[in-house]
Order: structure tokens, then C-alpha cells, then sequence
């Protein structure tokens, strides 16, 4: 990178967008050279982060998600907020095109000296599901961003992936009644904050109605996720701001709830344990397959346990302790 | 242990409930010598396991399971089949005395030559939140019976674990709205195959009416597990043996449905091959507990990682090249 790092950390702390966005490649980055500067760049920007409240923003294809987050984030704008906008998306073959691969779909936004928008990270990173959402928004905190708007599709573990790393999670529903939510993955209710029932018009406020009391019948199925905190469901409309008020006053509520309970910061020292292990796990995975013998006999063990040749407990202490030995002969 | 592993298979293959009581203590003693014997005699019986129904049952303190597998598991005996009662504690602190502890609420069933009940085992493997109950039910497969009942309660982690390990999840609800579920793990509308509502009389006939209406409705929001497979509902008393022959038949047609489109066998394999994973984690996990300084590290990168010290990442890949190089230093 021909950026040196002191040079990447002024920018960023300036505001200065381009930079913000070279800072965000080198840590999308897997060569080898670009980890280590990233590494350095991340500990020193690490004293400037965690100050602003991350939103997690999940739907359907066609809930209206990039509409949502373009007038949601011009609102915030007039609020003093500066906005910027991520998105993760772990399966970029399968959702091709459908997140936030189109810039131009948040023009105004984009438009707008207080917004920041990154385009959806190129794929996973080390072959696992690990990506460097949270790193790319440690940058974007150390700028200055006061609300980080994480945008995701329903499928995959994208989901789990947000959840992991944000404080809000918001789930932009469209109108009608269970048979939509067949495309979301299993679990989203769970996991929800928020709803907000998009498109909402005159002409089918009936039916947004009815399927509020659906989401609302199924949510008396799930324990809350937050003491004390009944998922709100709000209607509106993102096209005509309408509802969009209510959803900015609904989320600094559910902020202080949780900052009061002393949730919010627990949460947050859980994902990066959580994180961390998280990564623990991919580096320990990516130095076993840099061995084609470890990652051969890792394959072998495991068809061996799933063809019931013999206990999948045995096939893993095989395995184990002839990866570690394996390690050893090497020192 | 005193008996030799030939012994104990012969003692399995035979029936003999003694000798099958003695293998399950050895695959669950901890002892390196008692694996080691463990292993050679999960590795002999295996062509022998894998025909049996796996049937895991959840449902709240009070929803009746005791009773229901009582009752289930001798009309099971009546339709010419052996049937083996298991119990997933890994937290038996908390649900002391709830579940299985007393061998004597199955009275009746335990008195079946056909029957064999084990109560819950003494706490979870190498200190995660493996334990053996897979290995178990090997040796009850190995041992002839074909049906194996896995009670759980609806807390902690039992739900996955059972559900990693069985072919049908079987819900047990008590009537009633949602409130009740507040001690059910969050997501286990999820991972259900058939539900009983439980307890249902004369009396309360049209509250039991409700309720079932009301799970059909947060079903709806739920993708279904298996393709082809609309979660039944049905009411009965376990007490009274009413409703249960209907759950035999379900159960019956679940799988049917599931060896039609292939998932049977797929599941199965997949469930090995995710043990296999997970015990190569239990193993690693193992290993490097045994050393203090890797553990002391391990226990300060997590830190460093949750007080945003550094990068949760950067913690990782540290630990992780301080605790391979460590074991090199070792070989």
C-alpha cells in the first residue's frame, strides 16, 4: 500500500473519505503484508472507536432496505448525525447485485457530505465466514460516524453476522402473512429488536394492520432478547418518510434501555470475546490448511466419523493429537 | 474397569441390561485408560448401531414428559419394539431433580423387560458442553433397541445438543399462551417436528383449541425444517394414553417422509460429520488446557480482545502463533 499508516490514520481521523476508503481495502485485504499494516493501523485507531450506535437492517428482497437506509440516514443527517453505510454479505454470488453492489440506489444519500457508503466487501475472508465488517466499522467510528447502518438479505448467516457485531437489529417487513418469510433464514425473529413494516399506503393500511398482529402473535412465542424490551412493530412508509421519525426515537429508546440496564456495554464485551474466539478458530483452521498433509488427514478422519466407521469422538482425538504431533516434528 | 471389552460387547449384543449399564459408566468416566477402553469398544459396535428412531422430547417443568415417555414408551413395547430412555443434562445444577435423577416416576415402564432407562449423566465432557450421550445411544443401538427416547428440558443448550443427535424433535406443550415459553430456549419453535399439547381435557378442550391455533399461527413465520413436513399439532393426556397412537403413527410417517426424499440418511451424516468437528474443538480445547501458560494466554488476549485493548483479530492471530509455537518449542 503506498499509503504509510500515520498517513491512513490522519485521514481517517480528518474525515477524508477517500482515505477512509483506502484504510477500508487494506483491511479487506488477505495478503499477508497488508494484515500486518492493517494490524498496526486497527491498535492505534482502537482508542477512537465505539462510540457510535450500530444498526443492524435486515428484510426481504424488495422490503425496501436501500430506500429505508438512503431516507433513514438522510433523516439522521438532520439530527447532527454523520451516517455511514455497510453491508455484509457473505454470499455475494448468491445475492449478486441485490446489496449494495449498485451504488446509485442511495444517491442522495451518497450525495450528502455527512454520509459514508462501502459497497459490499468482496467475499469471506481465510475460506470461513469470518469478514472484516466489524474492522471496516472500527475505521468508520475512529471518522467520526455516529450511526453505522449495516445492511443485510435474509439468507445465509449474514444475519448471525450483524447480530454479532451490532447493537440495534432491525427487521424491515413487508405486508402479508407468514409464507414471505420462507426466503428469511430461521431464527430472524429471534433476533430482532425492531420491526418496521415498509410500503405501508391508505389503500392496504388494513392489511399492514393484520400483519402486525400476526408478528406480534409469533414474537409472544419468542422470549425477549432484551429485559424489559417488547419489540416494538411500527408501520410507515421509507419512500414517503413516513414512520421514519418513529423509528430514529424508537432506537435511541431501546439505546438508553439498554445503556441503562448496563446491556449495551455487556453486549458489546461479549461480541468481541465472542469475536475472538470466533477468530481463533479461523486462524487455527487457515494454519492447519496450509498443511496439505493436516488438511488431508482432517478430511479423512472426518469422512471416516460421518461413514460410521468408527465414533466421530475417536476420529477426532486421531486427528488431534496427529496434528499436534505433526506440529511437532516441524519445531 | 473389571470387565474386558469383549465381555461388555458380548453383555451389549446379548441384552444383558448390566453389562449394558457398565459400558455406558465406562464411556462416560473421564479417565484416560477408561477412553482408551471406550474407544476400542465404540469402534467394535459400530456396525451394529444406527437402526434405531432417535426421538428427542422437550418441553417445560410441569409439561408432563415424564409421564408421556412412561406411557409412550410402553405403547411402543405393545407394537413388538425395544425401547431405551436417555436423558442430555449438561447443566444438572440447575435442573436438579427434574429430570430422570428419580428413576422411580417411570415405574411402570422401568419394570418393561423391554425397556431400559438410564438416568441423566453426571455432568458434561472435558469441561465444555460435549458429553456422551451419543455414545450412549451407540451402545443401546448396538444393544437391539429401536426406539431411543432422549428427555431434555428446555433450558441451556440440552435443545441443540439433543437436536444434533436425533432423527424427530418432539415438543411437549402444556395450554396456554405464550407466556409459559419464557423458560424455553429461544429458538426451539425451530428445531420441532411434531408438537403434543399435552394434558388436554373435557375441560379445557377450547383453551387447548386456542393454543394449538396459536402455535399453527407462529409456526407460519417459521420456514419448515424439512421439505414437504407441515409441523403436526396434536392434543391429548399422556396420563390417560389418549393421543399417543397418533403421535407413534406421526412419528412413523416423519421419518417415512424423511427416508423418501433422502434426508434421512443425509441428516445422519451430517450430524456425524458436525460431531466430528465439534469434538475436534473438545480435543484441541483439551490440549491446550492441559498447559497453564497456553491457557493464562488464552485468558489474556481474550481480555485484551473484549476491553478493545486490540483488535479481537489481532488477539487471535497473536495467541494463536504464541500457542502453535509453544507447542513446537515443545516437540
Amino acid at each position: 500500500m503506498k499509503f504509510s499508516t500515520k498517513d491512513l490514520i490522519d485521514g481517517i481521523r480528518s474525515g477524508n473519505k477517500r482515505l477512509i476508503g483506502k484504510a477500508i481495502t487494506l483491511v479487506e485485504s488477505k495478503k499477508a503484508e497488508h494484515r500486518l499494516q492493517a494490524e498496526e493501523l486497527l491498535k492505534m485507531i482502537m482508542p477512537f472507536t465505539g462510540k457510535s450506535i450500530r444498526i443492524g437492517i435486515t428484510g426481504v428482497p424488495g422490503a425496501g432496505k436501500s430506500t429505508f437506509i438512503e431516507n433513514f440516514g438522510r433523516l439522521a443527517i438532520t439530527h447532527n448525525k454523520k451516517v455511514a453505510v455497510l453491508a455484509i454479505d457473505p454470499s455475494s454470488a448468491i445475492n449478486k447485485g441485490s446489496i449494495l453492489g449498485d451504488k446509485t440506489r442511495m444517491e442522495e444519500l451518497a450525495k450528502e457530505e455527512n454520509a459514508f457508503i462501502r459497497p459490499s466487501p468482496s467475499s469471506g475472508f481465510l475460506g470461513g465466514v469470518a469478514n472484516t465488517t466489524f474492522e471496516t466499522m472500527m475505521i468508520c467510528e475512529a471518522a467520526g460516524y455516529d450511526y453505522i447502518l449495516i445492511e443485510t438479505v435474509g439468507v445465509g448467516q449474514s444475519e448471525v453476522l450483524v447480530a454479532d457485531i451490532t447493537d440495534v437489529f432491525l427487521f424491515l417487513k413487508i405486508i402479508g402473512g407468514g409464507d414471505e418469510l420462507q426466503g428469511i433464514k430461521r431464527g430472524i425473529m429471534e433476533m430482532v429488536d425492531i420491526i418496521f413494516i415498509n410500503k405501508v399506503e391508505e389503500s392496504n393500511l388494513q392489511k399492514a394492520k393484520n400483519t402486525k398482529l400476526e408478528l406480534k402473535r409469533a414474537l409472544d412465542f419468542i422470549p425477549p432478547k432484551e429485559k424489559g424490551w417488547k419489540v416494538p412493530i411500527l408501520l410507515g412508509s421509507a419512500l414517503h418518510n413516513k414512520g421514519l421519525e418513529g423509528i430514529y426515537d424508537t432506537i435511541d429508546e431501546f439505546i438508553d434501555l439498554k445503556k441503562n440496564i448496563g446491556s449495551f456495554e455487556n453486549v458489546r464485551i461479549q461480541q468481541a470475546e465472542k469475536r475472538f474466539e470466533y477468530w481463533v478458530q479461523e486462524y487455527i483452521l487457515a494454519m492447519m490448511k496450509k498443511s496439505d498433509t493436516v488438511e488431508e488427514a482432517y478430511l479423512q478422519h472426518k469422512k471416516n466419523a460421518s461413514a460410521m466407521v468408527s465414533n466421530p469422538s475417536t476420529e477426532a482425538k486421531l486427528f488431534v493429537e496427529r496434528f499436534l504431533s505433526n506440529e511437532n516434528d516441524k519445531g
